[in-house]
């Protein structure tokens, strides 16, 4: 992803130039190691395009793009504490390495930390406005992270319970980001909601595509096994279709294979048998048409925006490439 | 405390009208749980006293102080787990009751719900003023906790470091909540200043009220069994001034009882032999002087604000009934 390389490049010079780097250490470290942990950037990035997209010169929304990526890494630190994740891009998490507390107390600051890079754009006409939409996002994040949560421990889940959640937990922090960064380029509030609604729709698209990644995708490109979020009995798209579509057999061969706790021995059996009830009742199908969807509804909500087709080009292909990448 | 309770009931009456209750439950309900646990609402009372100082008319100062206890509260559904505190006001604290990751998400959900009432304020004019000082001081409680964890760690505290975690611990949410609402009562930025030097003064004479009493206190008034910290082994002023005057025999004597883990029945007997050696020193005399100390410079702050000397005697009539309650 060449294109965006000029984006990654200035968040990370503006991260390198402002670490935490405080005292007391035990407070501040975790946070750099967070930060310093890596990854695309893509939600600061899409904060700086959205900017770009109405003015080029994209460096004054650079606090915001921090704003976004701190945010983005707060959740991270808890996510991880509640989920007993023990990684994080293949390194110990937070908690791993520094104690709950640390993760605990740490995330805090950083949330707090992320609402300070508002106020050091020092935009107060347009301080209640980015207030607003970075409060919206995440309280929606909180409370997809719950859902999240509340759907491991029912069987009670629709789809569109589970659009709403992914749409929550993931796809308003990318809608958000978009926005934010229009309105800092001086987008109006018409385009600054278009860019929302591609990011909120290319966000669930992103999310179907990673389950669908995880059941159908090839393990080379894709970096990891295959059928992770079978083996954990994750209720994604792919399964609460099959549950809806499934003939009553069907149903029950299912069931019987998520209702056993198989050891490593059975996994790649069980991954094997519940992948091939789902290709018999076409599931991949119907999530690649959910998430074609999604794009289309992004696409059309980006073509609304008024701004130059050479500037947005650049989310397009960011898009299609995302949407794309190792199936 | 008569003087106080319109304003108590100003706030409880907006608390009332405003209850989380929102879906998903399961992250809003332990919200409203810890927010309905009472307590005497001194921060959000003493914002609106803040605001009273300058502009009688409160009203519109409610979401501010909504603020101000929210955060309170979120800081001690995280603390309480940090601390692994199993009650709270004698009732089960947040993950008690409602589990851990439940304590770490309401949590989270509450910090940004504080962010939003400053929004809903609706004083954009304001808005990077208040947010600049409820950020300053959000930091300093979360500095504050990490020097208070980091403490139990380490031999290597003096009074000084102790007297700066306290500030940031308890006394700058104070501060904060006076000058907040001074400034959206239309005080000058001087005024606004000299009583958030009222609040930090006042709130670390508190801090060392509590740590007198809780050696020194009678324990009818006080409501708790005396010689808490002392079995806890906390590095109070008091502990921390004994080590600093002790003669070298007087030192070892403390340092034995220090370093013995006693069983409950030896508790009283070593409350009993470490006061007596704290009675020797002179240690209540030492504390009650830093006391003291920083009611006057309080005190002093509080007459150089330009506001009419009724009011003002609201917050002198406060602060001196919370310094000599039950002693």
């Amino acid at each position: 992803m060449e294109f965006i390389k000029p984006f990654q490049q200035a968040y990370q010079d503006f991260l390198d130039r402002n670490p935490f780097q405080k005292e007391p250490r035990n407070l501040y470290d975790p946070a750099d190691y967070i930060m310093g942990l890596g990854g695309k950037r893509l939600r600061p990035v899409l904060l700086l395009i959205g900017h770009y997209l109405f003015d080029e010169n994209y460096q004054p929304a650079l606090p915001a793009a921090m704003a976004i990526e701190v945010f983005h890494n707060f959740t991270l630190v808890h996510d991880d504490i509640m989920d007993a994740a023990p990684l994080r891009r293949g390194k110990p998490t937070v908690h791993h390495k520094y104690g709950v507390n640390a993760g605990i107390l740490t995330g805090d600051v950083m949330l707090i930390q992320a609402y300070q890079y508002l106020l050091d754009l020092d935009k107060p006409q347009l301080l209640p406005a980015l207030l607003g939409v970075f409060n919206k996002v995440a309280i929606g994040v909180c409370e997809g992270q719950q859902l999240d949560m509340d759907f491991e421990k029912t069987t009670l889940v629709g789809i569109p319970d589970y659009l709403r959640m992914i749409e929550l937990k993931t796809s308003v922090l990318i809608a958000g980001a978009l926005k934010m960064g229009a309105l800092l380029g001086g987008s109006s509030i018409e385009d600054a909601t278009h860019l929302y609604e591609f990011g909120r729709n290319m966000g669930i698209a992103f999310q179907l595509q990673d389950d669908i990644l995880d059941a159908f995708g090839d393990p080379e490109k894709v970096g990891k096994k295959v059928g992770g979020d079978i083996a954990q009995h994750k209720k994604t798209f792919l399964y609460l279709k099959a549950m809806e579509v499934a003939t009553p057999t069907q149903k029950s061969a299912l069931q019987q294979w998520f209702d056993q706790l198989v050891g490593p021995e059975k996994e790649e059996e069980k991954i094997g048998q519940v992948l091939k009830l789902w290709n018999e009742m076409g599931i991949r199908q119907f999530a690649e048409k959910a998430k074609d969807t999604y794009q289309q509804a992004a696409f059309r909500a980006l073509e609304q925006v008024q701004a130059s087709p050479d500037r947005k080009r650049i989310l397009e292909e960011l898009a299609t490439e995302l949407l794309v990448r190792e199936s």
